[in-house]
């Protein structure tokens, strides 16, 4: 018998049909003997619902309080397809109760919209799951120290899953989702992409960094942290695959290091064409202008990815960076205004045509020239590469945005990615 | 300065348009120095669409377990429409929260789905008051003493805010609903019927009742145990309608027995064609006869409302009492097969084309022949009565269908109902 954390998200939540064939699945599981806690997300587009309602009313300008009641508005969701699971669960037979985050209760701090869980009280679940229960527990949601609502932000249940299965001391926690797995790499992009039976959650969070939109990354932060084994997989099989096949599908997230793992350098290709390229030209090197340039983007709430500065000639170096592309036109017109005049710089120029693409694998920290590699197959096939950001267990690079699928396929196939 | 408490039923709670109407009406009274707290119901359509989802789901043999989850899921709809007002109230510069019935808290038994309010801690909300907020409490819900989300039941979001009203000792419980007050009697029936300006809250409760669906029928009895003076006025006035006309608008229900209600004898007429009359004929007269019919019939659950039995002749008495209609065949089936035999009684008739009719007044305390005027007037109209019952404040006759609107419109006239 095993303490098993069960997470759904919105679309397999999304009927009641869909909500009767997650009770049948969660009521197997029961059935073989195992104590299950289940967290369910909203039913899917009930989170947008509820936010245009509160759009449509919304104050001119936003503050704290406003936020509270947001957080009030959209707990709501996640009770209703909880109660909606627990009496789908009983009209098949098994016993099960439903908890909204504050029953648990789940604290957090009082960051409303985006709260970060403090701790779980498990006492009353334990109870509940010795007495036979299956016990089903709000995701997306907290309380703080006041008793106000928390939401954990978008996505949140994912780390509300794996912070119940933290605090449980779960021995997995299976997140259900509408793909069966981590793969090498898209498998729109490279046809011979592979399902990854197992990676470690270093690799994971690298992987969920750099685009790969599987889980939420504080889930992954969190499940490292507190060594929660996760395991993704399919919500769409049938329910009533046989148990032992279904526990062993997906793609386990484990912070064991294993031997097989250490023999794959490259775990997987992620991508993103999210981002935008930044350059500030003819800076004068001396201390303090990174702070300078990047102090002033941080100010303005935009976030910033990879950094680079080059090497300096003449006592002028330039400084690039990349951000998001929906800040990319606010960021160049906050340098050219405010940091370029006190810097004395003499340019700032830009790209929104680029992409990013990466290199993950645990097995780079012991194996060398694994980046050389990389930039081999990539010059190879012609692709100028204009950004190289490293780091233990990842390489990016920046490319123009065109190459992006032909470098994903170059590197797949370089790394033997499509090997089994 | 005063403490009201102001209640919004679905209709008016049913739109974005009419939340801000509301957030409008109400930053009005605050502006105007008052202390609000606001009791809102769901979004009209909400909880039917929510009971509607798990009755899908619903167990073949629901139980406690089932009925918890159900006040879980029905609960959201308030905790929404309350946020949903915060935010609109906060659009309109007036600062707002809202609390969700374990919040605050309204303490309550564990009778999911009809719990009853046992207590309520005004601690916080008075705190949030004297910082100057309108304060938003969910109506229809409280939580157990194990934290387990309760209900109160349809309607009761009337319930709260006079249990709110009552807690914090309010001057006054506005409940604001689709009509402009309590009348005499039903305008549909009689053109000539009135406003009533007040009412005695033992008046309205014979008039909640027996039918008068202005107001469910607890929420008067908690107005009249804690003295709550209740106003039921009507939100679809224009938002910026003056205060002071406002303020006395629509009917007040007092506990307050002034001298101007003593001079009304009777204040109004109520009717209902729910009803079906049951009649168990040549039962012998002997000790237990009553319990042996009544017994039966509430131990399947079924509501008895008038009971009457005649006096005896030879030994052998008729035993009459009404059920709602919708109980009528389930009770003569259960009298023919179980009771009958038992009894020794000859027969079970009924009749389902019949209804209720009943003059209110807590002048009939003080007054002589009010009934008999009330069997008059009847009698003048060739009306047949088949069953009478009385309380200090009210007289009730079950008569055949047919003559209602005339019964009605005959008893509105002889107590000069029409004259202002």
């Amino acid at each position: 018998m095993a303490l098993i954390v069960h997470k759904y998200g919105g679309t397999s939540m999304g009927s009641t049909e869909r909500i009767r064939n997650v009770a049948k699945r969660v009521a197997k599981w029961a059935r073989a003997g195992h104590q299950i806690v289940v967290v369910p997300s909203a039913m899917s587009g009930e989170t947008n619902r509820l936010l245009g309602l509160a759009k449509e009313l919304a104050p001119a300008k936003p503050d704290t309080a406003y936020n509270r009641e947001l957080d009030m508005l959209a707990s709501t969701g996640e009770q209703a397809s909880s109660a909606l699971l627990a009496i789908a669960l009983q009209a098949e037979g098994q016993p099960s109760v439903s908890y909204a985050g504050w029953q648990v209760a789940i604290k957090t701090n009082d960051a409303y919209t985006k709260a970060r869980i403090e701790s779980i009280d498990d006492q009353r679940v334990r109870a509940d799951l010795a007495a036979g229960k299956v016990v089903i527990i709000t995701g997306f949601q907290g309380v703080d120290e006041n008793g106000n609502i928390t939401t954990l932000g978008r996505g949140g249940s994912d780390t509300s899953a794996v912070a119940v299965a933290a605090a449980m001391k779960a021995d997995e926690c299976l997140i259900y989702t509408d793909v069966d797995g981590v793969y090498t790499t898209d498998p729109r992009v490279v046809s011979e992409a592979r399902r990854l039976a197992k990676v470690s959650f270093e690799e994971m969070l690298e992987m969920a960094s750099l685009g790969s939109k599987v889980l939420q990354i504080r889930s992954v932060e969190f499940a490292g942290k507190y060594k929660v084994p996760m395991r993704v997989l399919s919500s769409f099989t049938p329910w009533d695959i046989d148990i032992h096949e279904e526990a062993k599908s997906g793609t386990l997230i484990t912070f064991e290091e294993d031997e097989q793992m250490e023999q794959a350098i490259v775990s997987g290709i992620a991508f993103n064409r999210d981002e935008a390229k930044i350059s500030v030209l003819g800076v004068p090197d001396k201390p303090g202008i990174a702070y300078q340039i990047l102090g002033a983007v941080a100010d303005a709430n935009i976030e910033v990815d990879v950094i680079i500065q080059n090497v300096s000639k003449d006592g002028k170096t330039d400084f690039s960076f990349t951000v998001h592309r929906n800040d990319y036109a606010r960021t160049t017109d906050l340098l050219k205004d405010k940091v370029l005049p006190a810097l004395g710089a003499t340019e700032v120029v830009g790209d929104t045509k680029i992409c990013k693409v990466s290199i993950v694998g645990i097995g780079m920290r012991s194996h060398v020239g694994v980046a050389s590699k990389m930039f081999r197959s990539l010059s190879e096939e012609g692709i100028n590469i204009q950004m190289i950001s490293t780091s233990e267990i990842k390489t990016s690079v920046v490319i123009d945005e065109k190459y992006m699928e032909l470098a994903v396929r170059a590197l797949h196939k370089a790394f033997d990615l499509d090997q089994a």
